[in-house]
């Protein structure tokens, strides 16, 4: 099911809050203050109460009172006080303090109240430990395809960002209503459908997979192999390597598709790109159903746990003082007005093209939406998180993800790396050597001197075939 | 407790297995044809049984008639009849066989016979799906400290291989006196006891850490960031790197321990020998109790169950392809009798050095023996593993070890080359920059000049002080 929405119809709205007097919107992360201000510039004068609930003493208070959540007008409050006052909980705190404190949340709310989710994180813990939802609420997911700035940024632009919902638990029928009620107040165009658990699912393994981790081994591993050829200077190892995939490759992509940049290549480039993708199809699709039996198993959600409680011993340090970051990286980036955009590597568009078809391969075998698939994996990547890596770089995107998708990253990177170093560069560099050496052999083959020959002795050549 | 052990003493072994009258030895991998043999040898002329179990069909049965196992004889059967004969069951059949087929073991076996184990991965895995040995059997542990191969070739040169023991479960009091009796009849010198849980923790912990996935990742590591360096070849950045590690760095804490490797370099390759031990402890420390974490969580125990259902569709492939072990790896150890061992390189051996001393101290903090502790940490890796893979390679090495040591090396080994990338070598660089600047800035010092000339100014020095 996809639901077109349009905000701007608020008569509606109001239906699909039937019964929500208040919505209580608990965190001051990315998505906070996105969806805090776009419920409330959508709901103005419907008499639905938007009330931002934030720990006492929160960091967050003086940025939520800042943009107008305000104690005095009754849009602020603690989090607690805010959770039991509302009828749908929008829980936007972090991961690993949803984990913290799920059960006080819980506790705290009323019978019968509505908690939204805008990741399934939550579901997937609960399903590692054997626990559920409280029987007394219904538990809806309404989970924009983007960060939170972009979700108001392109809500102020008046076009929006599209939202996957699910209804995990309906208590009294309007679990749904609410749920695409939610998606539209906060600016999504398009609505589809899925579950939760499906969508923490992809969302776990996209961002471990071709959003993040499975980018960055990629690139690193292309990068040395550049680097190892005489003829190729650093930066344009970088170019041929992470910049390809982060700009060209990504524009291609985002315009006329993955066959769309496979037909722009030249024909020769195509054949490079044939073995690049053959290559490296199977190497990638295995990690790839690694990382998803690791997230569906609840292994990875345990991890996230576990490491949690080790950062405070060691914390995660930065992954972008390389020389490959700190130094190639930025003069690629700071030259670019003066090189413009580096032609489209087959060798690179096809190890990354071959991921993401894998990575869509995967999520098709295990039942996903095509909705849901296309955006884990394909748009999210091209739309969303290439542009900003091709600002600022892929570590440093890496190093200022969300703390779940950042352990994921720094787990499964040095995996694909590997991949590409040990199968697959090594068995396209014998593709390439066999059909190097094949090709010289068709090219000095004698058969082309003897036809020669036969071609001065034979009969002129047309002749009528009776 | 530790045990000095001596097959020799017949008559007390016999005592030891009071009420055993055939001893089952399942499987025919790497442990089952040395236990089998050795305690064939050990136990002639007592009147004990040993009888080797395989699968009917089984390609191992040829192997073991060849070595005098025999169904004539009645040493020789299919597996779950001598189960089901046998009063003590040595189970030396895979990982993945041991999970598969249980229930179906546990099943054939006799009321108050005792199942043996040389490896604890049974234990961990029924663990981590919440289920139990049955309750009318013993529980026994005898892990030796080498692989198989090691276990057959030290009994016959009278020396022996070190085991741990462990009783999980004892029904009548005879076990911890069976598991003795096996230990010594295998030709154990020294026996020290553990627990089944403490066992497989720091095996499967052990084999990811520095016995073969650390070791692994460092050295590709070291390896690309010597080759980086413009006055170095690749042969002698291999020297510098994998070769330095199981040849001179082996040798030294073999014979002299980990201080004396320290001890035994120069004042200034201290100084380098400092700096990457500084660096590579927290870094080292941070993922080795990653390790353990995933380890004693049950985390990595249901990654290779699931890694052994992934591995029809998509078989292992090998790591030792790529230049550095395929070309570099090769030409050094044929040109080692030219070229003679490498100096110790100090950089590798503080990132090494500071890797070991971090297992230890997680192994230490999380409650292991001390003799377990140096076993799984040091012994193993310098006296059984590193010189294999100084005889064959690092990567040669983990492709023919066992899937569960396999498949953790080939999923920590690109996180310790990572740490290695991304983190040591920054901090070392930078360290190394900054007190290389601030040596030449002591050479360079105004305060040099003007003391010279007070010095042509000043009194005579030796001046008799009242």
């Amino acid at each position: 099911m996809i639901v077109r929405g349009d905000r701007n119809e608020v008569g509606k709205l109001i239906d699909g809050f039937n019964g929500i007097n208040q919505i209580g919107v608990i965190g001051w992360g990315s998505q906070g203050p996105a969806q805090a201000r776009n419920l409330r510039d959508s709901l103005k004068d419907t008499g639905i109460n938007v009330k931002v609930g934030l720990r006492h003493g929160s960091s967050s208070m003086e940025k939520a009172r800042a943009v107008g959540f305000t104690e005095e007008s009754g849009t602020l409050g603690e989090m607690y006080d805010v959770i039991h006052e509302s009828d749908l909980v929008i829980l936007l705190i972090s991961d690993a303090a949803q984990v913290r404190h799920y059960r006080e949340i819980f506790g705290a709310m009323k019978p019968k109240a509505v908690l939204g989710l805008s990741h399934g994180f939550l579901l997937g813990y609960l399903e590692s430990i054997s626990e559920k939802f409280p029987e007394n609420i219904s538990v809806v997911g309404v989970c924009p395809k983007g960060m939170g700035p972009s979700v108001r940024r392109l809500y102020e632009q008046d076009s929006g960002i599209n939202c996957s919902f699910a209804v995990e638990q309906d208590i009294d029928g309007d679990a749904t209503d609410i749920a695409i009620a939610w998606a539209v107040a906060i600016g999504a165009p398009y609505i589809f459908q899925t579950t939760l658990r499906d969508e923490y699912r992809s969302d776990i393994f996209g961002e471990r997979g071709v959003l993040l981790g499975a980018v960055h081994g990629i690139v690193e591993a292309l990068y040395r192999h550049f680097v190892s050829r005489r003829d190729v200077t650093v930066c344009d190892a970088f170019r041929m390597s992470a910049e390809n995939i982060t700009g060209p490759i990504s524009s291609a992509i985002s315009k006329e598709g993955i066959l769309g940049l496979y037909n722009s290549l030249q024909i020769h480039e195509q054949a490079i790109f044939d073995i690049a993708y053959v290559t490296a199809y199977n190497p990638s699709k295995a990690l790839l159903q690694e990382i998803y039996d690791e997230v569906a198993s609840g292994n990875e959600i345990r991890s996230v746990v576990m490491a949690g409680d080790r950062l405070k011993e060691f914390p995660l340090g930065t992954i972008d003082a390389t020389y490959m970051w700190g130094v190639a990286g930025r003069d690629v980036r700071e030259s670019r007005e003066k090189t413009g955009e580096p032609p489209i590597e087959p060798l690179t568009a096809g190890v990354y093209a071959a991921t993401m078809m894998a990575q869509v391969d995967v999520l098709k075998a295990r039942g996903h939406s095509w909705s849901e698939i296309c955006n884990e994996s394909i748009i999210e990547a091209i739309d969303s998180l290439n542009p900003y890596m091709h600002a600022r770089g892929v570590a440093y995107m890496v190093d200022n993800c969300s703390t779940t998708a950042r352990l994921g990253a720094r787990k499964w990177a040095p995996r694909f790396d590997y991949a590409v170093m040990q199968q697959i560069l090594v068995r396209y560099e014998n593709v390439r050597a066999e059909s190097n050496s094949l090709i010289l052999r068709f090219k000095n083959h004698d058969v082309h001197r003897a036809l020669a020959t036969c071609q001065e002795m034979r009969p002129p050549i047309d002749i009528a075939v009776a």
